[in-house]
C-alpha cells in the first residue's frame, strides 16, 4: 500500500512527533511505501489567497472554489497545492498527526485542507459522502489531548468527540471526501502524563497500525438515502 | 458597549465583506464602538510557532499552552499576539464575519484564536464555558456557505448545524471561553442566489443586529453540573 501522512507540531521533540515516527517505521517494516508531508519543516502556508490561482475564471471577484475547479483544469493552481495534490491522489490511505487545538486540527492543517482538498477531484456538486472523489481510500489520524477520557462521551461535558466535538473533522472533512475514516487513535491528557505511560501508548499505537483492517470505522451518512437536492428520500 | 469584530475573507468584495460593513455600520447607527481585525488585511499570521514567545519557560521543548501563560504573565508574547488579545478583553461583544470552510473557520481565523485565545485570560484549568475568562461578555457571528437550509438539522444529509457540524465552534470555541454565545446569523447558499436575494439578507443581518438582545442563546454546558474532575455530580 502507498500512505501519505501528513504533520503538523511545531516541536520536532513533541509526542506527536513520537507517534508520527511510530506509524511510520510500522508501516514500512509490514512493507508498505510511506510519503510525508510534515507541514512546519515545508514551512506550509495555511492562508487561502489570490495567489493560489496563475489563472482566473474571474479576476474581478474571487469565489475561492470556483477558481479551484478552473485552475486545477487548467493547470495553472499553486505549485506548493498541485504538488501536494499529487501526493494524496496516488495514496491508498492518509494519515494526520497532530495536537488537538480548539476541537480541531492546528490552523496550518485546517489550511492544507482549505487548500489542497479542492473542489473538482476532491468533492463536488453531488459527489460527496460516498460519493466523494477520495472513494475507495482510508484515512486514519493519531492526535494528542490534554484532556482524559471521561470528560468525552454521552453525558460528559464535552459530549461525545469523534462524533460531536470532531465531527466536523471525522465526518464533515474525511467523510464528506469520500474516505473511510478509521476510529482514531487518541493520545489522552500527554502533558500530564509520566513518560512511561507516553512509552506504553506509543506501544500501543504501534499495534493499532498493524491491525488497521480491524479497527472500527466512524459511521458516515449513506449519500444513497439522500436524493439530487439532498433531501431524505 | 465595545465591540470588536474580527473579519477573515481573502476577496474585499465578498458577500462577507458586506455582510462586516452591514454590521458595523448598524452598531455605530446605535452609538456603540467597533474596532476591526481584519486578518487578510493585516496580513495576520496563523501559525503557532516559537516566535511567539520573547522568553521560553522552557528552551528545549515547547509546549505551546504553557508557554502562552509564562509569557503572557512575563509581557513577552510577540507582539502582534499582544494587541489582538487588548481589544478582545476590551470588548463587550465580540463578532466573528467568514465564510465557512470545511465546517469550521478559515485557517487565518482558526489560528488567530490558537495564538490569540491564549491559555489563562481565556481559559485554563476549571475556567471553562461558565466559568471561562471572557465571562460576562457575549459574542455572535455571521457566515456565508454554499448549502441550503434542509441540508442540516436532525435527519438531514448533515445533521444539526450550531450543534453538530459546527459545535466545535460555537460550544468548544465561544463557549469554552466563557462567552454567551448568540445563534448566528446564516447566509445560506450564498454563491447561487440573486443579487436582489443577497440585498434582501444584508437587510435582515441589520435587523437582527438591531435585535441581538433578542435573539435565543446557544446552549452551552452547565458547569456547575460537574466536579472538579469534570465528572457528572
Amino acid at each position: 500500500m502507498k500512505i501519505h501522512l501528513v504533520h503538523a507540531h511545531p516541536e520536532p521533540k513533541s509526542f506527536t512527533a513520537s507517534m508520527r515516527d511510530v506509524i511510520i517505521q510500522t508501516l514500512e517494516d509490514e512493507g508498505h511505501t510511506v510519503t510525508l508531508s510534515d507541514l512546519y519543516e515545508m514551512n506550509f502556508n495555511p492562508v487561502v489567497s489570490p495567489a493560489d490561482f496563475g489563472e482566473r475564471r474571474d479576476p474581478d471577484h474571487l469565489t475561492y472554489a470556483l477558481e479551484q475547479r478552473h485552475n486545477y483544469q487548467q493547470e495553472t493552481i499553486a505549485p506548493d497545492i498541485a504538488s501536494e495534490i499529487e501526493k494524496v491522489l496516488a495514496a491508498d490511505v492518509l494519515v494526520f498527526t497532530f495536537p488537538l487545538h480548539w476541537f480541531g486540527t492546528p490552523a496550518i492543517l485546517k489550511g492544507w485542507f482549505e487548500r489542497v482538498c479542492i473542489s473538482g477531484p476532491f468533492y463536488g456538486g453531488k459527489r460527496i459522502y460516498g460519493e466523494g472523489g477520495l472513494k475507495g481510500k482510508r484515512a486514519f489520524t493519531a492526535f494528542a489531548l490534554g484532556g482524559r477520557p471521561h470528560m468525552f462521551g454521552e453525558g460528559s461535558i464535552h459530549g461525545p468527540l469523534e462524533t460531536g466535538m470532531m465531527k466536523h473533522f471525522f465526518q464533515g472533512t474525511l467523510g464528506y471526501m469520500g474516505l473511510d475514516v478509521i476510529e482514531p487513535f487518541i493520545a489522552w491528557h500527554v502533558p500530564y502524563i509520566s513518560e512511561d505511560a507516553r512509552k506504553q501508548m506509543l506501544v500501543d499505537l504501534s499495534e493499532y497500525v498493524r491491525t488497521l483492517d480491524r479497527q472500527p470505522l466512524i459511521e458516515i451518512p449513506d449519500i444513497t438515502n439522500f436524493n439530487d437536492r439532498f433531501e431524505p428520500k
